[in-house]
């Protein structure tokens, strides 16, 4: 009786028949940092929860032990990750212990952000569908909002047929990842022509509040345009100062995000 | 086996593991209203629901007891507001019995319009969907239909950048609060640019009634707009017509609303 | 047990603490046709499931047994409406038996498009978001896809403004009625400006369907208008052939929609 | 008390009261392919489950056994198909074994696809709210990004009037079938004026995935449309490269669905 409701209970959070998270099971005989794992299993649903990730894309961590090394899940849905799932990969994008697990073939954007950005510790990669219309604009993603603050420093778009003419626009191979990250700079958003974007951060829950809010930005932006005239953008000043009020009070929208896709794990 | 079904019940709900509410358990001991804490509950919750809110934003109330002050959450996301969340604030913004609890940054919002608007019992402010794009344009939001007649009187829109320059874009103290209480004016409703909005009313049901029309009638006015050509908005002497009906008929709604959030403490 | 199990069906289905459909209850001793008010009931919580009613709006029918008398809920929101809330009107807009209970304003919407429309058995009142900027504008609702065929027929914007003046913009008395009957015509949906629609039918299934493809085909409008240049409407011609099937083709939706709201009642 | 839960379990998928899936029930001592026959059931619900469906539409395969054959459901709303509604046709749309059972009045769509395109082992229709748009417009639908890329080979419009004068807009005999066969010539996709779309493919999920994402571009490409200025589209060179990886991947993207919409059949 008491399985059968767990399932239930499972089954009425919407995302239906969800893999226990890592609390509700023995923790694997693994070097995996369970903290960071269990951000990386959050953060992966909550952004198929609201849209942002669909069957696709994927949410990584830097190694708090090796920063040459990052923590990825294998090839798998954002919404059916469990903590079980995470594997570590090295900056060439090799499996540390692949044991026959299936990987992402875009591992690259990971890899080579993290090579680039000593800073970054957290890498998203998403086909948010606010933010594919500006990518195969001209017309710039800016700042709408204080959420979307990060944004005020500029968001560049990435085209993959540049460097490496007609592709199957995937960032499938090293170079390509290189060249992505190189467009990236020290900016915290890389838009990806016919693809997607790029988000990155000092944590996991940085990186997914900007990938959240890239996607409502974009969304709020095509509306303000569609309105007609002059739109008052935040300045990057204003971008700056209002992003370090982001990191003070993520917690409260982290909190509740938890509850709503694990709850379990919520306090 | 009661509990495990009151709890899969509060799961069923959509809001997850939703904390009781009121009624649920006993009583606090605590001089705050509790028919009134339990409308910024409900309150609270419905804008969640319907996205008006996401993880930040509130409501409050004036206290029935004391008009120098007011009531609100704790530093809490909407959706998890419970009464026992609900504190008491002066008009400087001080909370009145803290006990070590988080405040919002942003309560001056909520203190300064008290103090300039006697007749204001309830405040709301949100990061509405609907309104940022108009926050951010040269086109005023006007009232499309009869539900949103209140913005027949006009929605101003206050930059804080006008006033206090490049900042971190919250009300995060008096003098802000009060250069935003001024653009309100004698209004109900005034837009902020780059952030959201703040509503008002006589109730803590209005002034979510107002907060809740806002954001569909801006949505509703995009699409209007986008049509090309004259739009036929409320006239002033409609809109006031019309927001009479809105006080008689709000029940209606609220009730619906109740149901949906806290089928507890719904008759 | 069953009890509790029964009220947590119910709070699954999304509209929270339902309450019972009359095949749930005993059948109140009522003159008032079991099956015509099962419509009534469907019809009221599709509509609101689907977002086309909010708080606001009702479904009537005509009486089978008297073509001068129209069934219609007490004032309530549509989601909430059950058998046991449907009360019997005269073409002037008084209650047969009102026991206390609260009607709704606009029932004269109803009332005198019964008087006008002799054939018409069922008239349905929506705030429906997709139509309300057609109201407000100039830009003709036409019929995008076979569907909405029934829009091919035309569907006239009827402004209060016009004939009465500067109002709290209801249809709450029998002239306002009998002025927007006149502009609905021969037609099977009337807009009204700064405030919804009017749909009717040969059946509350009809009425229904066609206040939901209502608001499908405004929004889709919407999107082909915004893509610019010539959009290819359905001729008149076209219209009436394809809503010929539209009446064969109803219970398949239908069914579905019961299946939603009120499973209980599905076959 | 087992299955009591078993339907609570049903009802909050959200798809209310499921009929069971084939796998729950005994099989029926018919000659259909069990698997292909479930993949038919998962298509029809993810789709009515994402919107791309509504009450009408339908999912299609051609029979592994006799290419001159082809399986679909008997006339039902798509999200209530089960294994047991499956028929078969053959290639002049006549019922094999049909026992009574009502059919589409559209599956000349079907056969006249799989006369003229022998490759093609699956054709989707739908109704999608995306396509709408670009099918009574003179803006081409093109590919926004890689998962959309088999629109890069283009997508024809068809419009029934050319041909046919005013009808009732449905392909409800060979006639018409072949002519809307003919030009969706050697494409993927073909829209149809005011009506929907069809889409095909190998096999049923990528003709699923396809009709899911034309669903998703459509909406994107008017969306960039909005934003003003050029738009970079994917080449037909890229589309044709992208979609190979699409085949690659898409048991990740299905194997969520499944879970979605019919828990118990995945692993």
């Amino acid at each position: 009786m008491a399985v059968t409701l767990r399932a239930l209970l499972a089954v009425c959070l919407g995302l239906s028949v969800l893999p226990p998270t890592r609390a509700q099971t023995p923790a694997p005989a693994s070097a995996i940092d369970a903290a960071l794992a269990e951000d990386i299993v959050i953060g992966s649903r909550v952004l198929a929860e609201f849209g942002v990730l669909d069957g696709f894309g994927h949410v990584s961590a830097r190694s708090p032990t090796n920063p040459n090394h990052f923590l990825m899940s294998r090839s798998l849905a954002p919404a059916l990750v469990t903590a079980d799932d995470i594997m570590e990969f090295d900056l060439d994008g090799n499996a540390v212990d692949a044991r026959g697990r299936s990987v992402f073939l875009e591992r690259f954007i990971h890899s080579e952000i993290y090579r680039a950005r000593p800073e970054v510790m957290s890498v998203v990669h998403t086909h948010s569908p606010g933010v594919i219309p500006f990518g195969v604009s001209k017309v710039p993603l800016q700042a709408m909002f204080h959420n979307a603050a990060f944004l005020a420093a500029g968001a560049p778009v990435w085209d993959i047929r540049k460097e490496f003419g007609e592709t199957n626009m995937l960032v499938s191979d090293p170079a390509r990842g290189k060249s992505l990250a190189q467009m990236l700079s020290d900016k915290w958003v890389v838009l990806m022509r016919g693809h997607g974007d790029v988000t990155v951060g000092p944590t996991v829950k940085m990186a997914v509040f900007r990938a959240y809010y890239t996607d409502v930005d974009a969304k709020l932006q095509s509306q303000a345009i569609a309105l007609g005239g002059d739109v008052n953008y935040l300045t990057p000043g204003e971008g700056a100062k209002a992003d370090a009020i982001n990191f003070a009070v993520i917690d409260r929208i982290w909190n509740l995000w938890k509850m709503r896709v694990a709850p379990g794990l919520a306090k």
